[in-house]
C-alpha cells in the first residue's frame, strides 16, 4: 500500500481518468477537477450529517446509489452551500457541462464543491473550461488530487492492488480536508476508485463500515461541514469479481486501510497542525462509548494545546474522558499511557519520570492509549495538535 | 447592580466576611481564600457532571444541601483531582484546618480547589495559612476573588440590593474560570452570597434555574472541568425573609442577573479572549435546541477565529446551526443578523454592504441573532473569540 500524498504517481484503476485545471476562480490554483470512468459504474456515497447541506451534495443524495454513473466532477474556492435555488441551478449546469462532453445523460454525473460558503458559483468559468477538463484527463490522480484542495498543504491519495481468487484489482483514494473537519457520515471530501466488479448493494455496506472507523473518526476542528461526501465507484473494468468470501474480506479490508490511511492524511495536514495524534480506546463496555470518548481526547483544544506545547499532560485527557461521560468507577481502574509510558492507573498518578516522556513528544506522532478494563470494544480516533497557525489560517480565510 | 471587576471594592452580604492569602503553594500570587458566615447558614451547590469529579466536588455534593454551613474554602493552583485517597484525605483536612479555627464540624466546611489536575495538594502549607486566612477576614470579597483566580486577568464580583416587601437585602456574586471552560451543570468555581432569609428547598431551585440560563450557557473551549461548581449561601443575616410572590420573583430575577453578569465576565476574560460573543437564538419550536444551537455556535473554531479576524463569516455560523441539527427547512426560512445587520434570510445571501458590516465588528461585544421563526422558545449563550494567544497560554501552562 502505497500513500502518495507529494508530487509521486499515484496510478489510477483501469477504466479510470483524471484531470485537473484551473478554470479562473481561484487566481492560480487549480479549482476544477474530473474524474472520468469510460464505462458505466457503480457508485454509492456517504454524506454529511449537517443539517445545511450544499447543492452538490442533496443532488448526489438524489442520484445514488446507482449502477450508471460516468464522472464526478468537483470545484475548489466556492462551497455552492447555503446560495438558494440559484445554486441548485449552478449545479445541474456544472453535470449538465459534464454530460455534454462525455455524452452521458446528467445524472450519470456527480458534483461535489467546496471552499467559501455562501458564494454563488462562478458557473461560467466552470463550463468554459470543461472540454479542456475533460480532454487532459489522464491514467493518474495527482492533477485531480491537487486541484480539490482548499486550504490543505499536500495533495492526499493512496493506492493499492489486492490480488483475488479471480485476479488482480486496484483500488485507488484520494481526498481533500483540511479545516471544518469534524466528519459525521463522511470526510470533507473523499473518493475511493476501484476497477473491482462490485454489486451495488455490497459496494454501500463496505464505504459505510469502512467510513465509520476512518473518516468518522478523525477531528481537526470539531466543525462539521455542509458539503462532507465520500463516493466508493467500482467500474468492474478489471474483469475480476468478488467471487469467493476470501475475496469480499481481502477487498473490504483494503478499502478500510486504504480510507484509514487517507483520513490520517487529513488530520497530518490539519490546519496549522505540526503532530498527528491517535487515540486508541480499548476494553470499552461498549462501542458508542469507546467512539465518543476517544474522539472527544481528539477535540479537546487543552490536549490539543498541551501537545503541541510538549507536554504529557494527562490531567486533561481525564478530565476529557470524564467530560466524555466514561463512568466514574471505570476511570478509577483504567490505565492512561502516553507514547508507551503509563501516566495515569487506579485512579492516581504513576510515578513516572517526567522529562523522559516529554522527550518522546517532540516527534510528529503521538500515541494515547487509554484501556478501560471493562469490556471488549474498541475505538481509534485521529485529531492533530492546535496551533498559532491555525488560529492565523482562520482568521484570514476569506469569506 | 454594579459589575465589579478591578480593584473596585465590592461590599459582602450582612454576617459573610471573606479573605485571600498567598499560602505558598504559587509563588507570588494569593492562592487560599475563604468565605465565612458568622452564623449557620442554609447552602445549596450545582456540581460538574463531568464523571471525573475532584475531592472537594465529591466532599460537597455529600454535604448539601445544608442549612448548617459556615465557610467555604477554596485553593487555586492545585485541582485536587484524579488524586486517588490521598486527595480525599487532603480535602478533609482542609475542611477541618478551617473548623479549628472557626469552632464548628468540619462538616460545616465546603470546599473547593482549582489549578492543575493530578498533583497531591501542598497540604501542609494550606493547613499552616488557615489560622491568618481567618483572622484577616473581612466584609469585603476583593481579597477571596483574588485568591481563587488561575489564568483569569481579573476578579469577578458583582454586587446589588433588592428591596423586598419587609426591607433590603444583598446579593453578591464572585466566580472565577478563563480555561477549561464548558460548564456543564456550574461554572469554574462560583459563589452567591445573600443575607435573606431563604429557605432550602426554594435555594436549591433558584440556584439551579438561575444557573441553567448563566454559567451553563457559556463556553470558552468546549472543556468540562473536573472543578466546577457554584455556591448559593442565604444566611439570613438581613432578618428579611421571601415574604411575598412579589419578594421571590424579584430575589430570584436579581440572583439571576447576577449569575449572568458573572457569567459574561467569565467568557470576556476567556484564555486569550479580545471580544465578548453574544449569541441569541430566537422563535425555536423548542428549548433544548435553542439552547443547544446557540451554545454550538459560540463553540466553533472558526466562528471563533473569524471574529476575531473582525470578518462577518456568517457560512460558518450556518454551517455550524446545521451541525447542530437545526433542521433543513428552518435554515431555509430563518433570519441570520449580526451586530444588526441582516446576512442571510429566506435561504440566500442578503445584499448587505460587507465592509459596513466589517466596521462593527471593530469593538469588544458581538452580536449574533438567529430568529428560526418556528415557535416560541430562546436561549442567549455566550462565548469569546479564538487567539493565537489561547494557544500561547496553553501550550505554556505547566502541569
Amino acid at each position: 500500500m502505497t500513500p502518495g500524498p507529494g508530487i509521486q504517481r499515484t496510478p489510477l484503476p483501469k477504466g479510470f481518468t483524471a484531470s485537473g485545471v484551473n478554470c479562473g476562480v481561484r487566481r492560480y490554483r487549480p479549482d476544477l477537477g474530473i474524474v472520468i470512468s469510460d464505462r458505466p459504474s457503480v457508485a454509492v456515497g456517504v454524506f454529511t450529517q449537517n443539517q445545511c447541506k450544499a447543492a452538490p451534495v442533496t443532488h448526489c443524495q438524489n442520484l445514488l446509489p446507482s449502477d450508471q454513473i460516468r464522472a464526478i466532477v468537483t470545484n475548489s474556492g466556492q462551497a455552492n452551500a447555503a446560495t438558494g435555488p440559484e445554486g441548485v441551478e449552478n449545479n445541474r449546469a456544472m453535470a449538465f457541462a459534464v454530460a455534454k462532453e462525455l455524452t452521458c445523460l446528467p445524472r450519470q454525473v456527480l458534483t461535489a464543491s467546496t471552499g467559501v460558503i455562501g458564494q454563488q458559483l462562478e458557473i461560467g468559468k466552470i463550463v468554459e473550461a470543461m472540454p479542456e477538463l475533460v480532454e487532459r484527463s489522464t491514467d493518474t490522480a495527482e492533477s485531480f488530487a491537487l486541484a480539490i484542495l482548499t486550504t490543505d498543504l499536500v495533495p492526499k491519495t493512496v493506492t493499492t492492488t489486492v490480488t483475488l481468487s479471480q485476479g488482480d484489482v486496484r483500488i485507488t483514494g484520494i481526498c481533500k480536508g483540511s479545516g471544518m473537519i469534524h466528519p459525521n457520515m463522511a470526510t470533507m471530501l473523499g473518493y475511493v476508485l476501484t476497477d473491482c466488479d462490485v454489486p451495488l448493494g455490497l459496494a454501500q455496506d463496505i464505504l459505510v463500515d469502512a467510513t465509520n472507523v476512518s473518516f468518522n473518526m478523525i477531528s481537526v476542528d470539531g466543525d462539521t461541514s455542509t458539503n462532507d461526501c465520500c463516493f466508493l465507484m467500482a467500474n468492474g473494468a478489471s474483469g475480476v469479481p468478488l467471487k469467493t468470501v476470501e475475496d469480499l474480506i481481502a477487498f473490504k479490508s483494503a478499502v478500510t486501510d486504504i480510507m484509514k490511511l487517507l483520513a490520517q492524511s487529513i488530520a497530518v495536514d490539519g490546519e496549522g497542525a505540526t503532530k498527528l495524534i491517535e487515540v486508541r480506546l480499548s476494553h470499552a463496555p461498549d462501542l458508542s462509548l469507546a467512539r465518543r470518548a476517544a474522539r472527544g481526547v481528539t477535540l479537546s483544544p487543552l490536549v490539543k494545546t498541551a501537545i503541541h506545547g510538549e507536554d504529557p499532560n494527562w490531567g486533561r485527557i481525564l478530565a476529557r474522558l470524564g467530560a466524555e461521560q466514561v463512568p466514574g468507577p471505570l476511570l478509577e481502574t483504567m490505565t492512561l499511557k502516553m507514547q508507551g509510558f503509563t501516566l495515569f492507573e487506579n485512579g492516581r498518578p504513576s510515578p513516572v519520570d517526567r522529562e523522559a516522556v516529554r522527550a518522546t513528544l517532540k516527534t510528529d506522532k503521538i500515541l494515547i492509549e487509554v484501556n478501560l478494563k471493562a469490556g471488549s470494544f474498541e475505538a481509534t480516533a485521529w485529531g492533530c495538535d492546535l496551533s498559532k497557525k491555525y488560529v492565523d489560517i482562520n482568521t484570514e480565510y476569506p469569506t
